[in-house]
């Protein structure tokens, strides 16, 4: 049986933890009571499959069961976490958990306020301590980042299980050590926000050179480490005691107008209205999300690296590997040809219309290379001692189209296993159906000399071991098979 | 004669410029008295030339000459802009500017300056008209923001010049209306820093904590779009005004401690050196620095999308297209096997070990299709009348190693044109060595059915040409192949 999740409130926030849940595995009722919600969950959820699956190295479990309560007693029976996402109002909030606890005791209720403190939220609730701040980032199914935020009145053990959930959904639960209003990252942008309506209002910049000045600059520093560790080499060698010297001084400047804050006035919002048209006017708020999501997708998976690669992975592409390491892949069976990998096709290996780009059907074959010597053993220990395979040829065939968001299952057969050489046939395949194929011949080399030598153990043994079980199989259509050669 | 700039202090900051003028192709005169100052420009260097090369898909100029001057006289003989990066002293900064004024009155001065407003940094100048605000950001080599902020004493012509520098060095120069202090970037890294200061203090969060704030959450968005394209998001279809409306209220809220500035107690400055010697002191700073230039090559290559995808780029991966164009490439020539690419090999298409990864070479191949498709007039207009060329089968060989940095060519040799097939023979060399040959047979399809059509003119014609051109060369080593086929 799936583990299940509840949504109170199916907005943008609400429908976008439903669809992180969903495609995690999880099942899921939502509970609003706007007629308008199944479709706005709808046009979320279609963003969040067509951009979550493929951020991933290895296939997500099933997606779960979608339903919408018709009460919130429903919704939330036998749940484990119901997420609140309703509008920030107190009593609203309060009046939503009395009706959620009085029919789910012993579920988590996360809330996804950006401002009241946990301790504000379990003012008057039968359970307290069974009330948390869980706050996400727009697009939820896509930003790992949630700030966990307990008060003293949450036992431990409710803590832990929040953070288990929601590492299990593949987020990052930053656990803040006090409570304060607007938690940590909200202060953040309040404080860019206060800065940059000043701006506007004093006609320095528009929103469009604002944005500018933050897409150019140092956003591009804060998408891969944050404020603290870019400044730690800003500083030098003598690091972040060198640099709080040199730049602590400015803090007494007057570089900020932030002690006020700007009247919005109707002529300053239309101002800012004005300016966004004539930025992003162009493109609809549908067009918009999705070339959001194809960013942030390009974006953590060029900080994820190649999944052969051990060494790989920074910052948001180290959380994608570990939650890729959690759900795992097909344990090997030598039957027949032997999976070797299983995944969505990713946003980032597609051009704009949707089409699976020509080098990544090399990157895919690539990967299952690199799963396959990890499943006889050439990983790890062994790289360490100096053995690894090199790629010495390759024949792809391209037999019919792959589409961003497919699921693309790799099969490979050895087709040869003599001395240094290894002869490996992968066939990738959509929905059982054979899409195009690889055929390789990889060599064993010594990684200091680089020149080519016979596999060791335990490398050879499982080798040979392979190529014994598959030698009984038939050849493969198309293997042998040079360019531009009839049939 | 190439372009010649110099600059005024070889800190991190200015050996940046000197850096990215140098790889852009144009000679730089260095004046720093410090005698440390070729040594740290060297290790900067070293950090350009392995990361900013191959951000680009064409091959940058020949790198220019480098020169340090013995005085700040020699150093700006003859230049078309200086660059200052002394330290944020305005008295320093007054004298620097009336030696370099006495030695090259036609060049425009630059200044690197976060703080000082231009106005302020043209008092008492012999022609304040030419010096202005260009304030960079680090890594100045990789980041393309430069503020250029004019005070009203510039002329018009001079703004515009400095703009036509910056641009031609792969800058985006953001024109700031009006000077302020900390133009504008700089008073949101301001706003953010005096907040994490107090979370830290407060005890609410660590270092590492608020790197992971920002860097799992809204610093991803901020790579991409900035703040008001992302709230505009977040406004839904009703857009900027309704986000105003909806979050304009917490401005009043006690969000921020920004109108307090914490102290700098000797005990906050071990206390966040501390937190921070925790969170990267496992890496030097050195590490950090190629760690950050690697992510940052990615991000920015992945915001690129494949050059031969007309509709691929955003944000920075759009100003580096742009650069790209600027740049151009090779005029095709027959003769022999024609050019079709030439470039650096990127941070993004190698292992840690700096080995070119075996999908890249599929994407070097691809993107030598690409350019030998448009060649033949196989783009734009005639892909939007519904005709391409879609690959059916490739053969690739390894015979040398590649790495990050390298400068490859990739020479395109036409084996067939017949009907709807077009075959082609790549090869992939370094110093004129083949070290990789892609074999690909290409049929020519409807956009529209999927299916095989033959090529209508241009492109027939074109075609007809380049492999009669072709068709008395010698067939290339290799062409024919099958995998483990002996030669």
């Amino acid at each position: 049986m799936g583990r299940k999740a509840a949504v109170v409130g199916g907005g943008v926030i609400g429908a976008g933890w439903a669809a992180r849940f969903l495609i995690m595995g999880w099942d899921v009722a939502i509970y609003d009571p706007d007629p308008e919600a199944p479709r706005k969950t709808g046009e979320v959820l279609a963003n969040a499959r067509r951009s979550l699956p493929g951020l991933h190295d290895v296939l997500l479990p099933s997606e779960g069961r979608l339903s919408f309560g018709h009460t919130l007693t429903e919704a939330v029976a036998g749940v484990e976490i119901v997420i609140e996402a309703v509008p920030e109002r107190l009593a609203l909030k309060h009046k939503v958990y009395a009706e959620i606890q009085a029919a789910a005791p012993e579920a988590v209720i996360g809330s996804s306020t950006s401002g009241f403190k946990p301790s504000e939220l379990q003012e008057g609730a039968a359970k307290p301590g069974m009330i948390l701040v869980t706050h996400p980032f727009n697009p939820v199914y896509l930003l790992p980042l949630a700030e966990l935020v307990p008060s003293p009145a949450n036992p431990a053990d409710v803590v832990a299980r929040t953070k288990d959930i929601l590492t299990a959904i593949g987020m990052y639960p930053l656990q803040v050590r006090a409570e304060i209003d607007a938690h940590i990252a909200d202060r953040f942008l309040e404080a860019v926000w206060r800065e940059a309506l000043w701006l506007v209002k004093d006609g320095v910049a528009t929103t469009e050179e604002i944005d500018n000045a933050i897409r150019y600059g140092f956003g591009l520093r804060w998408a891969q480490m944050g404020l603290f560790e870019t400044y730690r080499i800003a500083g030098g060698e003598a690091g972040m005691r060198h640099f709080i010297a040199q730049f602590g001084p400015c803090l007494s400047w007057p570089w900020t107008k932030l002690m006020d804050v700007p009247e919005l006035t109707d002529d300053l919002i239309e101002q800012i209205a004005g300016q966004s048209d004539a930025q992003s006017g162009q493109h609809s708020i549908r067009e918009l999300e999705r070339i959001r999501d194809n960013n942030l997708v390009a974006i953590m998976r060029s900080l994820k690296g190649y999944p052969g690669d051990p060494n790989a992975g920074w910052g948001a592409g180290t959380l994608l590997r570990e939650q890729d390491a959690r759900i795992g892949q097909a344990a090997p069976d030598f039957a027949g040809p032997v999976q070797t990998g299983a995944r969505a096709v990713p946003l980032d290996w597609t051009d704009y219309n949707g089409h699976m780009t020509e080098s990544r059907y090399l990157q895919a074959f690539g990967d299952a290379t690199d799963r396959f010597m990890q499943i006889i053993g050439c990983e790890g220990e062994y790289l360490a001692t100096g053995g690894s395979f090199f790629t010495a040829e390759t024949h792809i065939r391209h037999l019919g189209e792959v589409h961003a968001g497919d699921r693309i299952e790799l099969r490979t057969q050895v087709l040869g296993a003599e001395g240094k050489k290894m002869h490996l046939f992968h066939s990738l395949l959509v929905g059982g159906e054979v899409r195009a194929t690889g055929e390789h011949m990889l060599l064993h080399v010594s990684l200091a000399t680089r020149k080519a030598s016979p596999p060791a153990e335990p490398v050879a043994g499982n080798l040979a071991k392979a190529w014994a079980a598959h030698q009984t199989l038939p050849r493969p259509e198309g293997a042998g098979r040079a360019v531009g050669q009839g049939r």
